[in-house]
């Protein structure tokens, strides 16, 4: 169980993080050099090899155990009528998780990842962040360690999700803190807003960054974000020192460490970007983090269903990386 | 075992076919519209689930079996020197099939679909189509119903695959008879040519398009293509007489079916892109074709890769058409 050695937000770039093991990356990919197939014909297969093997430490990265990691929060901006759905729906859609009946029970049971959802205080709200900081600096960083200590040190890729109703708001406030623009840029329908409610949705961001954007990056992820935010902060540090990768789901996922990303790149250097959602915003996103999605299938669900579904794509590249047979070992003739 | 009652190849026009079961398919998309989730949040997935019902003919349908089907040929227009590697390789990579060293083992050992491979005459190359008709119908007629022959009429889904060397030249001389436009449109890179192993390659398209054009889609089928691209579009019929869902794989594969779409694209009505090829001809291809490729990963290597690899997107869209709550199931509020 994790814990990070954190005594402020702002300390998270002064953590002792491990790097890119570069050595063993290039061994993976002379590998794929060898493989029984024209050079560079797997694609991105390759370039996903190359990064397993460089975050693992190993020319022979594998995936044997999958953590598909969901956390829910909610939060005091829905007030402001935000989110059409009331709030008790993130309590409901938390026992639909613990019931196995939501889409990330199916996606994880496909693709062979297990499965654990923590719900945040959900009966406390995060505070409206037009009117106040959503959170004190405290309490986001006990949620930061709350997600730390739920990742399994053990897995060798983590997945990562959300659920919370409001949460779209939450994070078109954070990618806009981080990367600028306008509100408008960053706000899409989320779980079904019309018209109205993204101009409703601009206009509460506007204000909130107007409040809390000159804090620090991490100081903006306690005044804008949720407890569900923070933990997926925390969560992402947590796989960094375990050298495992990350796959973040759709814009709510990827919004909700752009604090980290506006911190230091690097703390985001071992996360890859599962799925394009349809959010409008992320395709922004996607681009101001230089993160091309795996996949790009129309989705707007979050809790991880994306994550879910790109997981299977990785595995084939291993799959591929190390049971294919070398030239050499299958007799092939060259060009 | 599949045989297709046809006397001529031109006689593709005229087999009885299953049709779409549309009630089936608008029971699917009622039952989506009732899961856990905002309507339409599932993307791509939901409309998967309803393309699914609709071919297999229930609401509900399953992937239990699935089956990769591999096709090897050889060509006799690689006595122009289109391709750096030497034929004897296309046998050597089936050898290779064989001995579970490919991509396509591993992607389907992950994937769980059964992989059959099947070499066509590879010690009797087809004619060199510059000069002659590649083939005569009758053999064309043979390697189509060899391919239907090869179908398991008891998959739930067939992945489609081929190995043959020179055969992106061939995949181009259909798609440039097929779809017009300049050879150079067609023409790209394959297993390793350079620019000027390109401009030969559209040198020799355009002679053979030239010699073979006029002739009824399906007869251009034996006289440009080859052995291996008979036996696919033979199986996609068979596939379509049993309601099973197509797979195709990239660039030489969707081509490889181009004559049945010239002859009448409802013959592919049951099959879907699997992957957007890195050969720039496919997504002209493709979108001649309307048919959205489900994935992009920049891939180039035929053999099915493609197609097992986007497997797990189907079965993960049909987990959660079959698995999830629907909101009165999981007593949801709503909005």
């Amino acid at each position: 169980m994790t814990h990070l050695p954190l005594t402020s937000l702002d300390g998270v770039t002064a953590l002792d993080l491990p790097a890119f093991d570069s050595a063993a990356a290039e061994a993976a990919t002379a590998r794929q050099m060898q493989l029984t197939k024209p050079p560079g014909s797997l694609g991105r297969l390759e370039d996903l090899a190359a990064f397993m093997a460089g975050w693992r430490g190993t020319d022979r990265p594998r995936i044997e155990r999958a953590q598909a990691l969901i956390f829910a929060g909610n939060h005091g901006v829905c007030a402001q009528g935000v989110n059409p759905f009331p709030q008790e729906v993130t309590a409901q859609m938390v026992a639909n998780f613990a019931a196995g009946g939501a889409a990330i029970n199916q996606l994880c049971k496909a693709a062979g990842a297990d499965l654990n959802v923590i719900a945040l205080d959900l009966d406390r709200p995060t505070r409206d962040f037009t009117t106040a900081p959503a959170m004190e600096e405290e309490d986001c960083l006990d949620a930061l360690q709350r997600g730390a200590a739920a990742v399994d040190t053990d897995a060798d890729i983590l997945l990562l999700g959300e659920m919370g109703i409001g949460n779209s708001t939450i994070a078109a406030a954070l990618a806009f803190a981080s990367f600028g623009g306008t509100a408008q840029d960053w706000v899409g329908p989320g779980t079904g807003s019309d018209a109205d409610g993204m101009t409703l949705k601009a206009r509460v961001i506007t204000a909130a960054v107007d409040k809390h954007g000159a804090l620090s990056p991490m100081m903006r992820l306690a005044a804008l974000g949720g407890r569900e935010q923070a933990a997926l902060c925390g969560a992402v540090l947590a796989a960094r020192m375990a050298r495992i990768p990350v796959l973040l789901d759709g814009f709510i996922c990827t919004a909700a460490v752009t604090p980290l990303f506006a911190a230091d790149p690097d703390l985001l250097a071992h996360c890859l970007i599962a799925h394009q959602s349809r959010e409008p915003g992320h395709r922004r996103l996607a681009e101001a983090m230089d993160k091309a999605p795996l996949l790009d299938m129309g989705m707007a669900l979050g809790e991880g269903s994306g994550a879910a579904l790109a997981l299977p794509i990785l595995k084939g590249a291993l799959a591929c990386h190390n049971g294919m047979a070398t030239f050499a070992e299958a007799g092939i003739s060259g060009a």
